[in-house]
């Protein structure tokens, strides 16, 4: 019988579900995925949670029936608390679980950047719960204005701000214009959900600012013309209960979304490990802890920047690569042969704005508008994880956009807790 | 001008549904829903949440958009206070509204039979929250399970007790057979979810006591091939941390479901209208609230027994058509004309028991097995609201009858509270 090596991948992400894949019903390997909740979770729709067009089981895939194929796979439901290097332990709970190969792939959480006071002002959007609380705002407040009927207490509740001009706050901008102007409008008797203000602040001088000039420009245009204030260079001194403090003054906000910025887990920062200022483990050409030689760390929760001018960014296809990668690594080792460095072959961004205008570009090929609309949609659908999902956000899609309805309008009130 | 009546209807149920739809667009009246909740929820297939089959959003639609088109209709999302029956006024949060016509028709709620201490041990299955709570718990218990590892925990973790063996006891029953024994079967590692142990209790000789005895009998025969143990003739004395307790003494149960009792709201007992001991409102034959001229009490809120051996149950056709009827009684009434007595059309009655197997009786006539399951399936859908969720539910069927497994596996964490 051969000896067994066990591979535990912390995160059952993006990075950590390629890694699962690639080493899946390889009999010389245990694969043991533990993540802090029961399913992988396509972040990149979360945002159509939160306005109410997709239900989380859309987007939402229990780990378990992701691997129920792979028979050396296990998959474990908690929370890791700590890790031990020298003995190559992983605790969790009161248990542990000692590792030949350990796989980080805990992503990253939302960054205030020091200003934690905020997030009490503020709606996060980095998972399943930030997206139904923010989902529950949105309805509630138009729900309170129709209540008010009043023009004045209205225009107070129909107060949305979105600060951080980046992909997730101009999708989530988009997609709340779509919800006031155009959804709830005809739904309402004494209110006008028109009268909704949305206002997107980002501290740079221009939205989409890792896009090409031109692409930022033409989301910029497309939101203004949608109804949105877009306000760039404009760097948020301070939120509070009145709302968004810029330098030129205060927008007044009942609703804050704060889109501006990620970092490193709680884990990530209690290892010991050398982290940047976003609190991102620092790795080695390899996706390996620096000083390490079996501890990799893939995705968000990585610095990946060893020969080159930034470090990778924080999305999907590196943490996919970065997954695949470590996969290989790990097969090669197993066979003693020794792997290349990691090279990220850069498929491009893209970010919608609202029905039939999109940007994307991939290296110098850019598109925007109708097409890069479609572009977006297909590689959305494309990479959704699963079959049923594929076809329930497909359904969902074109019925809302020829009905102009929301598919999961839902205000759900509190799940109490377990008895 | 004419002068416009007002009906105020509180509740989105099926009762209320009714009648909004036959009221819309009668420019003699202005109509007014008003509903907790910003959905109509179809409860029939709550326990499909529940069993992690359906998203919420599946089964509940927005009152809202239900009522796009009427353009006499406006929908109201708070909680009635009070009902001020000699100035026909309703009060909700801090307004208040006055009518021409009331109609109650809020449903009701899981009962305990006057043991309230019961409530905490138990999951009831009557409102989305319930629906994600038990969903939440089932899930969790095999993540438990898997996680201890042994036997005899797992057979601790994987006990479920359903109480009350009416059509909502066996359904949630078959389906937690289904998830158990099939679906969730091929994906743990460490324990068999096949260990779970399911036991329906029902106080009386038969379950599905309202059916013919030849279903009953079906219905037991196929849940005990199922898997699930049933126990007839079983009054509850008790439940507690332990479990439930029978006269024959303890069914021990980590997990307890009640599905024994419904009872009136709160709101129905605080009228101070005439109430059955269920706290059903007592209404007259024509559906209007015992010694009130323009009160309805429609659906399950309401006690119709006039003239009748048994007052008439509380099922959706019975709401369906109260709704239709004093819709039709308010349209009479604006034009001067008296409305006949309200007469039930029995539709008849089903429950299913898992893929394949229903059983379900119009009079005399019977039907169980596959055909009763096709049948089931056919109203099920066709009675759902709304063309997106008829689909939705319709793939999400054959997908899971395909592939055997759940839609919406998804272990939801708290959504916090409102900021």
């Amino acid at each position: 019988m051969i000896n067994k090596k066990r591979v535990v991948v912390i995160g059952a992400g993006f990075a950590g579900l390629q890694i699962v894949k690639k080493l899946a019903n390889y009999d010389e390997l245990e694969v043991v995925l533990i993540d802090r909740t029961n399913h992988h979770l396509f972040q990149p729709l979360l945002y159509q949670v939160a306005s109410a067009v997709l239900s989380p089981a859309d987007i939402a895939i229990p780990s378990r029936s992701l691997t129920t194929d792979f028979k050396n796979v296990k998959v474990i439901m908690s929370e890791v608390t700590k890790v031990n290097f020298k003995s190559n332990i992983v605790h969790f709970q009161d248990r542990e679980i000692d590792y030949d190969y350990l796989v980080l792939a805990m992503g990253a959480r939302t960054s205030f950047f020091g200003n934690d006071s905020w997030e009490k002002y503020t709606f996060g959007l980095k998972n399943l719960k930030d997206a139904l609380a923010l989902r529950r705002r949105l309805l509630v407040t138009f729900e309170q204005a129709e209540l008010a009927g009043d023009v004045v207490t209205a225009r107070r509740l129909l107060n949305y701000t979105i600060v951080g001009g980046g992909p997730t706050g101009v999708e989530i901008a988009g997609a709340i214009a779509e919800l006031s102007y155009q959804i709830l409008r005809k739904d309402f008797r004494n209110i006008d959900p028109g009268l909704a203000k949305i206002t997107l602040i980002e501290a740079g001088p221009r939205i989409l600012g890792t896009f090409h000039e031109s692409l930022s420009a033409f989301a910029q245009a497309k939101l203004e013309k949608r109804g949105i204030l877009v306000l760039t260079n404009s760097p948020v001194k301070k939120i509070d209960a009145k709302g968004v403090h810029l330098p030129k003054g205060l927008i007044e906000s009942k609703t804050v979304i704060w889109a501006a910025g990620v970092q490193g887990t709680a884990l990530a920062e209690s290892l010991g490990l050398g982290l940047d200022r976003g609190k991102r483990i620092f790795v080695d050409k390899q996706c390996r802890a620096k000083g390490k030689e079996n501890v990799f760390v893939v995705g968000d929760a990585a610095n990946f920047s060893e020969g080159l001018e930034r470090p990778l960014p924080g999305v999907s296809p590196v943490a996919m690569q970065q997954g695949r990668y470590v996969a290989d690594w790990i097969l090669n080792d197993i066979k003693g042969k020794t792997s290349k460095d990691f090279v990220y072959n850069d498929k491009g961004s893209m970010a919608t704005i609202g029905r039939k205008d999109a940007v994307a570009e991939v290296g110098n090929w850019r598109m925007k508008g109708l097409l890069g609309w479609f572009a977006w949609l297909f590689v959305h659908l494309f990479y959704q994880v699963g079959f049923k999902n594929k076809i329930s956000i497909l359904i969902t899609w074109v019925w809302s956009y020829v009905s102009v309805r929301a598919g999961a309008r839902l205000i759900q009130e509190e799940i109490p807790k377990d008895k």
